[in-house]
């Protein structure tokens, strides 16, 4: 079964079908407000930050799925549909669904009446549009009724879902004609409301859900839409809602457009209130009045758009592949771009709920953007580096309106510093911006006084923490996890009360990490180009030798024989070891201690992506260790828990995947890189779509692996580590574009079926326009042209702002 | 409309429809497994601990309301129906639902089948007990379908609803013949696993939820039953469910029974496994053979039954007052025993996730259920002072499974210690076994290592607490909050994301609660007693000074001039004086210093109680304060965070009705007393179901106040203290049966409707056995008689294990 396909020309992904595997989302905003919409115009919104200011209620794991979100019925005779099918799902004649560049377009018909219903949350403004266009498409006048609805939540998403016995009396609203308030706890703590209306007179509204369903009628039969009619009561508890009833008469031929808008609003404490108990709406007002016509939706949905033409066009491929550059042009990108709003906070498998802002995650995520938005980036890094402790060591994930670290999972996760370094070096790489350097920043946001460095500062405790938190091999000891959260060395648990992250019954100076050793010594090289760049030589050296320690410390005791070792577990036991029955081999610290070329001369690196490509390699990717733990080990933690082909129990966990793309690049061997790319790469995945079952037109955190019963079934679909990385991966090192500290380098890595590729790429405001014939034989002679010049060094550096620079490369 | 009535040869509810205005519900399980079950089958289960050990999986403010629980689904022909009409709302030709004292009975007919389904928890077995007997009562023979579906949570309540990016990875399930088993996470840290079950040969099963119901069909159109047919998977990962296809065919007049169980088994860790992967399933059989037959489920019931019968024959009365006795015999004291069971965790507004056990909560509970489970009493308090510090403070919640104490939400509430004082003396008072005193307990349940001390030593540091902690008028200070939790004088928050009970700003060294001091007086008075009792004769004499210290400062403090004052805040003011703007006067200081008979010669208590009748009264209970408050008072905290006229902020708080109605009973106004009791008493509420909204059977924790819309609207209905003080006040003070340490007094304050009052009750393993003829006039002179002799004292001691007693009185 096939659910839809890619529209290049439009940058859109269209389903065709509304019954996909799984809800197929899109996601909208771009600053503050942000929303999730699916196939079907479910989803939610919410301000900033999913678990503290979400806007609309939406029910996780529901049944029937997805059933919360934009709400409109359309009742036509005896009819009642709805423009995305569900939640009713009545019967469409037609219904198509295209996601686009943070806007969603749902078109369907149903009984000559046709639907067009625009999603999008426009640039610089708190709110949602929701354009619906109604069109008689029979030949005979029309008179059908419309009811809108927008269920509210009470502000905090975990307080909304827990604490009835207080919110069931809190809810409160204010209604006028066309628009109805949200204004629970406005009267107490908060200087924010939320508003849905729409421009157009309306017969009726509704604000108290159980008034609109009924008890015990759910979204797909609710009571006041078959009945044809809304009480008009204003809510007192319960539940809040937003609902409108319209009446509409068409003649043939004759359509309609309706613009609804929920917003969100904040007013100053001095002008809460318009008179005692009466919120204040005159900036509700002012918004609204931005987007009350369609010559005003119409303008912003344009600037919207030329917002992401723009975005993406600072780095675009043409090739013989169109699965390719749909990916590196609009996709890759549009999810990078979604995994700098969200981190991992809210997605269909992300409950908004658990997680704010990784240190580790937003690291990475930048990596894969920094081309797009880099003083946004620079932004980020600020307020990331601002969680790092004193010490050096980091608050695993902060809140991102708060900016507090989460007291819960706390630090000690020892990869974490590292990340921080890649970060600003990867900007800087980007940039050339070094005064990023000189930046002053504090430590726990200031929750130790006194205490602030610049980010140079910063980096240069990232390095030492780890460099000075050595176990008994030399290597990094590993303290919570590494970027393997499940790989839990000192945790010991026996309560599954126990959070695997944060149970700690080890002293924590015995297990080490085999992969933070690799990221030292790729990363390390990095911070010492740095501290030379800056004339801190002697710190360079310094750092030079805690690296070349490193990489003896590996070569010593991190090789395996035929690959590198996992970890030392905190007894002293190998992990990822032939020595081992289960997870003798796993693809972290081969990719990292590859991508390092540790071993190089002894041919470390290419044996081990042989014995990763022979062991861990499947149709759908390669998964993360292998053979499967079939028992819970206790000295392993969270990694041993999954059901084998799960997760990091031998999922495939595509975040990883690109780096061992990589790590082939630097070997050479191009074809094996590209088929790892296509393994994983949603566009290749057209034909699975059923057994994929997420989006196919973004990367899933997880494939479940061999050992699965559902082989090749995605999950987790958007939010994850794997859209930057293979962003990278393929930009970088199979396109070969490659940011340096001292301009682009340009070291394509290409299989022999791509035999000319264009690209354009705009670096430190300069356009390189670039153009690669490959023929597949001469990778390692490759012949580079700078604006018809011929020239001995890949690294072209950038020209004057605005100047525009010609690559030719054979290969 | 009326949705039920009482029947009270049964000791049943009786719900007449199904469409009640609120899920009606009920509880099931005596000991570890509970259950939820509302009249249309819907709720959950769990086992010791709501959020830890949640068997299975409920939607909360779903939509529609109440749709997971005991699904069953009968296939007859086109048709498709619930015997609890919901989920599917197909019209049924008769409907009866019978809540009874721990089981659930529903009966409907549909098409000419009748459904008869009876649902309990058996003692001593961790397992629900659903029966189900179908019977065809046409003329024809009758083929049809049955499907039954059970959706599992994964254990951890809280995890099952945020944590989906592991959560769909890691369910799994075992299933045999009529017998599915969950177990997930039994591979790793879990001893314990579930079980669906059916003792009859199947047609089908299917054990992944999105194959039964269909990705975007609810449980109220589940695909596989419209399909009819189940496919016999095996989940991996998702949602695992269990169910069951059944084909039946009846003769005219046939019936048939089926057994379905679900159940809760724990293995020892070495007897986990049958076979690598396969779990042991000897325990199981083992349970399920206990009750495969009619016959042995008959016989459990039977027992089940003979425990209710037991329980509450302790006390039971007979009047010229149904509802009073209805009340009283049945279901005042069902509701203690669920309030002792369930403390507030787990109603269908008490999500079951956000507090455990609260140490004032039981302590409170106690009261009302002591005479019925004195050995489970006792267990408790020893229970509840082990989460008390050293200093006399104590954790104001702890979780049951673990006993720890919960450090979201900490301690200094200071009010808490007092209430264990209370307990315990109460459990004496019954008991009159002084040996509790003597035990050693632990404190912080041996968090600080090396202290516990005996219950009495408990006691005293109780009492030390409150009186060492004093502020500047010499009354105590109230910490986070006293009884009312939403009193937050040292809170000052205006930031959402606080907590009111956690968040502090102020030093708590000023704000000081007149609550608190009557409480002192008057628990402190038992306090004494016990020194007294025990020899320590020095430490009764001090706690004597103390507590007339404490009337004075009350006196001298703590009265407004017409009703005592409610507190003093963190910058001296005055909360609840006639000064204030809103909420001049509050219930809870006037209750307890009336009851505490302070400034009795000054006619005090008297005037407070006509203020509060005055200011207070309405036809639906006494409002917790007035006028309400209208705005937001940072100075005072959550109470003036609630819309006026819910909750704190002047709702119809029910949990401190029955204070005042034992102060009218103190003051010698019976009328008004029992006055007070039917206007929050369920079974005097039964023409007012739709408006109420909650069960009719039981007390709610709050009533809409005369400043909400909805005045007379229910909330949080069974799990308040409600239960346990409106029992206390009805049967120790206007029925007048009062345990003391001594022994039983007989002190009734009737109301002249009550013209002769029979009451039976087992004290100190004694029945008495008590007529009481009330004229109504001659309260001050009752006359009574013991065993046919006339006494002095109306202190009646037990006589021997066994013996019976007849005590006549004339009032």
């Amino acid at each position: 079964m096939v659910y839809g396909h890619f529209d290049d020309g439009t940058r859109e992904y269209v389903i065709t079908r509304p019954d996909t595997p799984w809800p197929w989302i899109n996601y909208l905003g771009t600053e503050d407000f942000f929303s999730l919409v699916s196939n079907a115009g479910g989803g939610y919104s919410f301000y900033k930050d999913a678990r503290l200011r979400r806007v609309t209620r939406y029910r996780y794991n529901d049944v029937p799925l997805d059933s919360n979100g934009r709400l409109f019925y359309i009742r036509d005779g005896e009819t009642v549909w709805n423009p995305g099918w569900r939640p009713t799902c009545a019967p469409l004649d037609s219904y198509e669904c295209r996601h686009g560049m943070g806007y969603t377009n749902i078109q369907s018909t149903s009984g000559r009446l046709s639907s067009d219903l625009l999603v999008f949350v426009p640039a610089g403004a708190s709110c949602e549009v929701q354009r619906l266009i109604l069109k008689n498409v029979s030949r005979d006048r029309k008179s059908f009724d419309l009811f809108a609805l927008t269920e509210f939540c009470l502000w905090n998403a975990m307080d909304d879902m827990t604490n009835f016995q207080r919110n069931f009396s809190t809810g409160e609203v204010e209604a006028e004609e066309g628009v109805i308030y949200h204004k629970t706890e406005y009267r107490e703590r908060r200087n924010h409301f939320a508003f849905y209306s729409v421009n157009a007179a309306v017969e009726g509204f509704e604000t108290d859900r159980e008034l609109f369903t009924g008890s015990y009628n759910g979204y797909d039969r609710p009571q006041a839409v078959i009945q044809g009619k809304l009480s008009g009561t204003i809510a007192s508890g319960w539940s809040p809602v937003a609902a409108f009833h319209l009446k509409l008469e068409l003649n043939p031929g004759e359509s309609r457009s309706l613009i609804f808008l929920l917003g969100y609003v904040e007013n100053p404490d001095a002008e809460k209130w318009s008179s005692p108990g009466v919120i204040n709406k005159v900036r509700a007002s002012a918004l609204r009045s931005r987007f009350d016509t369609d010559f005003k939706v119409d303008a912003a949905f344009r600037e919207l758009s030329e917002r992401w033409r723009d975005l993406l066009s600072r780095f675009r491929v043409s090739t013989n592949d169109a699965r390719l550059d749909r990916m590196v042009n609009v996709w890759n990108q549009y999810q990078c771009m979604t995994t700098f709003n969200m981190a991992r906070s809210a997605s269909y498998f992300e409950s908004g709920i658990g997680r704010g802002i990784g240190f580790r995650d937003t690291s990475q995520d930048l990596l894969g953007c920094m081309h797009q938005i880099p003083e946004r980036a620079r932004q980020r890094l600020l307020e990331v580096a601002a969680t790092q402790f004193p010490d050096g060591g980091a608050w695993h994930q902060y809140q991102p309106l708060t900016k507090q670290g989460n007291r819960d999972v706390g630090g000690d996760f020892n990869d974490d510093p590292l990340w921080l370094i890649l970060g600003v070096s990867g900007y800087i790489k980007e940039t050339g911006d070094w005064t990023i350097l000189d930046e002053n920043v504090p430590f726990d946001n200031g929750g130790v006084p006194g205490t602030s460095a610049t980010m140079f500062e910063h980096l240069r405790k990232s390095f030492d923490h780890v460099v000075e938190n050595l176990g008994p091999h030399g290597l990094p000891l590993i303290g919570h996890a590494d970027w393997n959260d499940c790989l839990n060395l000192n945790c010991f648990s026996t309560d599954p009360n126990d959070s695997f992250q944060t149970a700690v019954s080890r002293d924590g100076r015995t297990a080490e990490s085999v992969m933070i050793a690799g990221m030292l010594v790729l990363i390390g090289e990095d911070f010492s180009h740095i501290c030379l760049r800056t004339g801190r030589d002697s710190l360079a050296a310094e750092a030079q030798e805690r690296i070349e320690a490193m990489r003896r410390a590996i070569l010593a005791h991190g090789w395996d024989g035929g690959w590198f070792l996992r970890a030392y577990d905190s007894l002293g036991g190998k992990v990822g070891s032939r020595e081992n029955t289960d997870g003798q081999i796993y693809v972290e610290a081969n990719a990292w201690c590859a991508m390092a070329q540790i071993g190089e001369t002894l041919g470390y690196p290419r044996k081990a992506l042989d014995a990763v490509k022979q062991r861990l390699g499947t149709p759908y990717g390669i998964v993360i260790l292998d053979p499967p733990y079939r028992e819970y080990h206790v000295e392993l933690g969270e990694v041993s828990s999954y059901p084998p082909g799960y997760k990091e129990n031998a999922g495939v966990f595509c975040h990883n995947n690109p780096w061992i793309m990589i790590a082939e690049c630097l070997l050479g061997r191009p074809e094996q890189a590209f088929d790892y790319y296509a393994r994983i790469s949603p566009a290749y995945l057209e034909n699975i779509q059923e057994l994929h079952k997420m989006e196919p037109y973004v990367y899933s955190q997880m494939v479940a692996g061999k050992a699965a019963p559902r082989h090749g079934e995605a999950k987790n679909s958007w939010l994850t580590g794997t859209a930057a990385w293979n962003f990278v991966a393929v930009s970088q090192w199979i396109l070969g574009v490659r940011p340096e500290f001292d301009g682009l380098r340009i070291d394509p890595c290409l299989p022999a079926g791509l035999h000319e590729v264009q690209l354009t790429r705009l670096f430190r405001g300069c356009r390189y326009q670039i153009r690669v014939r490959n023929s597949g034989k001469h990778l390692r002679q490759k012949k580079v042209s700078v604006n018809g010049r011929g020239v001995e060094s890949d690294i072209v550096a950038p020209g004057a702002e605005g100047s525009e620079i010609h690559v030719e490369v054979e290969t």
